[in-house]
Parts: C-alpha cells; structure tokens; sequence
C-alpha cells in the first residue's frame, strides 16, 4: 500500500514491503492503472461515448487516476533506484491527498456512469440501441480502480494521523 | 464535529464542543438531517421517481442517512442529559464506520443521479416531459447531505488513528 512511499531520507538498506515502497505498493499501483486504463479505452471505443455527459466524465476521471497512478510508479521505482525512504511526511501528504482527490472522482464518475448503464438497460430495455456491455464493462473497471484506491487513501491518512 | 462523541464514561462538567459532544456536532447532525430529509421528501413527491432505479436508490440512501443523522442527535441528546462523554474508542469508531458507509452510500446515489438529471437535461433536452426541477433538487441535497458527513467522517477517523 501507498503508506509506505517514501523518498526523502536516504536509507541504509533496499526498502521493504514494510518500511519503504515494497511490493505491495507496486502492485496496487498496477491495480489502479491497468483497471483505470482498461476502462477508459473500453470507454473511449465506443462511438456513443460523447453524447453522454457522464461517460465523458468517465473518460476524464480514468485518465486522471492512470496519469496518477503512473506518476506514483515513476516516483516508487525511482526511490527504488536511488534507494531513498518514501516515509517522509509532505510525500506521504501529497500521496494521501492525491489518491483521496482521484478516488474521489473516479468513483463519482463510475457511480453516475452505472446510474446511466442501469437507466439504459434496466429501466428502459434499449440495450439493442446501446452499447451496453462496454458501458457496464467500462463503469465496473472504474469501481475497481476506485477500490484499489481506497486501501491506499485509507492508509496513508491513519499514516498522517498517527504520527 | 463527531470526533467528540461519546458516551461512557461520566465526567465532571458539561461537555463542551472541544471534548464533547458540543455546539459543533449537533449543528452538524442537524445540517446532515435536514438535507438528507430534504432530498428524501423532493424526490419522493415526483410522481415519476419509481421508473429510475437511480431515483429509488437515491431516496433509499437520503432514508438511510436519515436515521443515522437522528440517531446521532438522539445519542448526543442522551450523553448531554446524563453528563457523559462519548470520547469513548468503541463509540468514535461506530461514529467513523457509521458515517463512512453512511456518506459513501448517499455520495453514490448523488453521484447516479446527477449523472441521469444531467441526461435529461442536457444530453437529451427533454426537461419538458420530466420533473427536471426537482430531481435536480434532491441531488444537491442528497450532495450537502454528503458534504455535511465527509468532515465528521474523516476527523473520527484522524481522532481514532492519533490515538
């Protein structure tokens, strides 16, 4: 998880997954990316997309959180690299605010897109007209993304907190 | 704020709004109510809410956050009566785990509801045929509701982690 970023203080050994950026983080930060990624191009390929204002909103709120993610992967590797702490308090603020904005509008975003893909499909049986599968696909990749987030957000705040 | 609920251990003056219950929590559970309670009754009264799914779910979680806000005020109306302070662990960590789920529920529906308020208004034009005016309404209370919650939220859960 993200708590443990780090990149301030040089350390003595190569971070752990306790102590420093670690596996765990690694691969959350995967999590968030690929899903966040793999929603907004299943998204992005279908024609329809702009005429509806949430699906737009969609589109925007998963390339932020994939520019986030990546932004976050570039700074782990580079701590890794140098061998430097992520445990400094501004990193794990920035990192704490950061996920906490991007999760926030991921989620408002999948929330109204599932609230479009339900209208659509359940509620007025148009799916013949629509392209419902890659809605509905797109909307749970972005409620994945946010849920790979949140551990993170979560995590970092209790880390502030108990300082 | 809720950071300051409790209600165990007897303690020697009234509560004030730095250790207790105070000013600050009530006015914030009754911030919480009244919107929740606003959105609630404006969607209900729409004769055509049933046929959204979104809609129903909407005035599901503004109910929900309904009797959460009023049991709040009952407890911090209990705790004042009997002079107790609620700045009990168990009962910060209901509080935090209460109007996390609580305000994350109501986000969402504000979330899908604004998102088919903005379909019909914007994407479809068709405001005509539909109730626009209060559907809209009830999102931006159902959005206060939430924006009420958010803070109490995070300052249980940064009360609960500084222990």
């Amino acid at each position: 998880m993200n708590v443990s970023h780090a990149s301030v203080h040089p350390v003595e050994d190569l971070p752990t997954t306790d102590g420093g950026l670690g596996i765990g983080g690694g691969n959350n930060n995967n999590n968030e990316f690929v899903s966040a990624v793999m929603g907004l191009c299943i998204m992005a390929t279908t024609s329809d997309f702009p005429s509806v204002t949430a699906f737009c909103y969609l589109v925007a709120a998963t390339g932020l959180q994939s520019v986030w993610s990546i932004s976050q992967a570039i700074i782990d590797i580079y701590a890794l690299l140098v061998r430097r702490s992520l445990q400094n308090y501004h990193v794990v603020c920035l990192f704490a605010i950061g996920d906490g904005i991007t999760s926030t509008l991921t989620f408002a975003a999948a929330c109204a897109s599932a609230g479009i893909t339900v209208l659509i499909d359940n509620d007025l049986n148009s799916c013949a007209h629509n392209h419902c599968l890659q809605f509905e696909t797109a909307t749970a990749m972005a409620f994945i993304s946010w849920f790979t987030t949140l551990p993170s957000f979560l995590l970092n705040f209790w880390s502030l907190a108990s300082r």
